[in-house]
């Protein structure tokens, strides 16, 4: 299978990403995660992002916050799919990220996922790779299953619940 | 080639998407395109959506504007990769579409693109079905290959027009 | 009396909801609530909703955050009212659940109220259903009244606080 | 069948409400509409709302623009259900009309319809009366089914029109 | 002196309210202090401002948070010169209530201060008062001077702090 | 009577000012228009403003657009009430120079109106003159009238209009 | 002098810039105006901007709508001042633009002027040029004064319309 | 070398400005600290900007919250570069503070960095100043350097991290 580039601005977006592993390592995807900032490491981003399709990988995932450039940098250097995740920080709400990542100008999309949203990365990534992976599918369709199955629960619970008080 | 189903909330959104329908003609991708609404034909849409796998298609475009939800609506009902275009109506700017596209719980991503990102939307679909298309990866290639010549080009003409004035 | 359903998309919308179970006990209004989430069970969603009517409800009441669909959904399944709550939630401050809430297309409309609105949920199906009511126009008319007495009492204590200091 | 009161703040709101004129029209509910603002006509506008139940009216529809206090300025005074419409004017694209009607404290709901969502407040009037009303919720039943034929209409037109240029 | 009523559409605005009275105390302007809900008590809210000018006041302030009705209401009924505070509440920041209360239309100001600004609700309701009474000008004055020397004691005390360091 | 100051930032102000003009012309108010920019006139504009008391002004109206600081920058320099007007100018709607000159620190109160509230402006400046002007008390009473009799007869042909329709 | 490099993401944010190049033309700098993209064009853009210190380039001048990356990735690549223009596009009236330029991580500052502010960019580039140079120090003064004396002359032109008028 | 002159609007803006002395400090630049409030001690302020240039300033960086008029106060003021820096406070995010600060109208630029940047206008600063100090041009390579170090070794230590875990 081909692997997923997981790539972060700063290792402070950690947080944010390890939803993003956990669900990688679930599915059984192979990954990678880099500290690979725009700013402060742009020929090393640059190097890494040209190189990606030859040494395996088949999506990247990037994640920043305030002026979140790292997404966009990417999809200016490969005709890879590139999932975008804005990280909220400062006082904006993560607004500024939010932008910064999903108005691409024409030519250069980024798939932008909602603010913070690490699980969600994982999860299209999987979806795009599960195209031509059967057994990706499968999984995937199993990890759907598991949170219709919890909120099927949740359902019953608070029924239980209601009924009880009432 | 999978197909790319071309979803509109309404047809009054198809302008935005004769930019998507463009790409996917230049870079010879199968597509189909519908109206299809969350609000007004759900049934329709859920059937759709639900059959899409089986039906050939790799991709999902859904574009919708206001309190867009097409695009997590299909998301809720396949696995397959959706790319959501919020487009601009009404005097928010299109940020309530956005917003309503972008920020989907975990679990259910929608890969959003810029408010009346035609173009890119397409764009993203051709990045998703090249992975396995070694044809389509070098139609991909062209096109962008063009937009830089064209910048190139723009960059040249400006070069000589501001040392006419000088 | 016609029922009053309550749906959440998640448990986590649930101490929102609270206040609105609150209100409808102390109205004595029939209510069931359910989790019920348009993207993770949207086939158990969608067969709520289409039997609701049949099943007994009158109103329906529908919390979501961040994209959410979930208001929308039903609004677009029956022709009964549906009230929708943003729930606010990550960091827009709601602003994505209320915009995703209330600018639905013409033709189906969410009657919405403010982000975490919980309680004005439970009194707006209660006007609705008072309607034709005349015992529960009586409580709303004491809830009410209640409310104003809260707030003449708060008004004489104020008023004699800044006596005692002037 | 009980009425419909149509208010708005001032005339120039008037474009707006001619859709919720229209809908009521095509619906045969009984309505009133009124310039009734208020700022400039507080008193009169009491008066209306305090009189509306015995004057026969079920629901009332508020449309008001910049900083709306008509709706919950009627909200205050009657238990009847109050729709609000934000109306969109001067540069801030309406947002400042929704928070106005949308961000009632609680005690006092406006049921908030989208920015200039005169059909909606129709539709959404229509609904709650339709409760107690099996004629009306038959014709709000056909109103809804010609939006569905619409939506397919257009659909089938596009696949026509996509194929003829394939 | 004319006084100056100060009041809140919730006792939980108090906090805010604190700094106008201080304020107000401290340049030994009269008032008074009420809870007054422009919806949970709008007759005793309109009694009181239509009462207002016989009654000796001269300038009201009016607080209040989310859909902030009160300051407009006021407006609505009597020609005194209305000071509106926007209270922050809720998730949005306070940009709901600074819009509601800002943005009135034609014919009916309200004189709007800062999200949460009780300290110069009381300096504007002074410096309205200040034009007819040299007194109190001389104490407003007095005030300013003592923001500035304030100010000149924190640029003293930085300066040394800095050099201790240099 | 005292006089009003009506500054503009630009000259290019002057439309919303116009308003201005025209209300303190009806409302028989002596007043000064100055072009009288914070920026571009600093040292002009503090001067008129440490003069305004001396040279017989009672108020002070101040209309800037984008980062508008021309109300603030009169705060700075005098006791008299300042009315500021955020002109809407660039992209923003008018926001920034909301902002810009409504959330002023502690100290320095500016009465803020609406977006081009130019109207507003001179009828808060007449409220605060009419506080000791009996006849400017009769004349704005008179004006407000006028817009309560306007309301009302729009009222008038609109139940006319209607049901001639109906 | 050291050169100022203006360079544009699109040839489409030309308007915007030929304020900036009037400005330049008329303080006597030397410059060169490039399209240079950050995503189409982006291994140019780093060559350009990793020579720029040693072809004489003292300032950069970066104008980008959108999710504007370009001032931030010259910041990446180089220590000599950037000043970044938002341009405005689309629906969001340069928000995005604006928020991707200004919210720059710690390390690669950008100094960002208001959207569209092409004037802006250019007087800024001379500021910092001027900090060596008296001779642009002196026409930078001058500049400064004519729009002084603009707005001087407009101040006597209002004075003196609305005497007439009077 | 000229001094940087580093202005805060109010003591409580320190903590931002931390930053500021730091990088300052750092890369062995001159500078001096001051509370000068454009609205508490506009003269001081004006006297001392008017002065700077004299007193061998060659920056100014001015930091201030809410309606942040600083920056732009002493941009009307001086030809020499400033550096504004929106502080957050409130509840707002700082947007208030933002868009006051970096809107300035055409012919006086202010130099905007990020809500709360005061590392980034030190920097900003540093590399004005180094276009004419090799010295600091080297201390602040060094800096950057250090940065990207930082970077580099976060990265190394990600992949050791995840490798172990895989």
């Amino acid at each position: 299978m081909k692997k997923v580039a997981v790539l972060m601005g700063s290792i402070s977006d950690k947080p944010v990403l390890d939803k993003t592993f956990a669900v990688l390592d679930e599915l059984k995807i192979p990954y990678e995660g880099r500290v690979c900032s725009a700013h402060r490491t742009p020929e090393r981003a640059t190097e890494f992002v040209l190189g990606a399709e030859q040494n395996g990988f088949g999506v990247l995932i990037a994640a920043a916050g305030l002026a979140a450039h790292l997404a966009g940098s990417c999809a200016a250097r490969t005709h890879l799919p590139i999932i975008g995740i804005p990280v909220q920080g400062g006082g904006l709400g993560g607004l500024d990220a939010l932008l910064a990542t999903v108005q691409m100008p024409p030519g250069f999309p980024v798939a932008t996922v909602a603010v913070n949203g690490g699980e969600n990365a994982a999860l299209l990534a999987a979806q795009i790779l599960a195209l031509e992976d059967a057994g990706l599918r499968e999984r995937l369709l199993a990890y759907r299953k598991k949170l219709s199955d919890k909120a099927d629960a949740a359902d019953r619970e608070l029924c239980q619940a209601l009924k009880q008080n009432g």
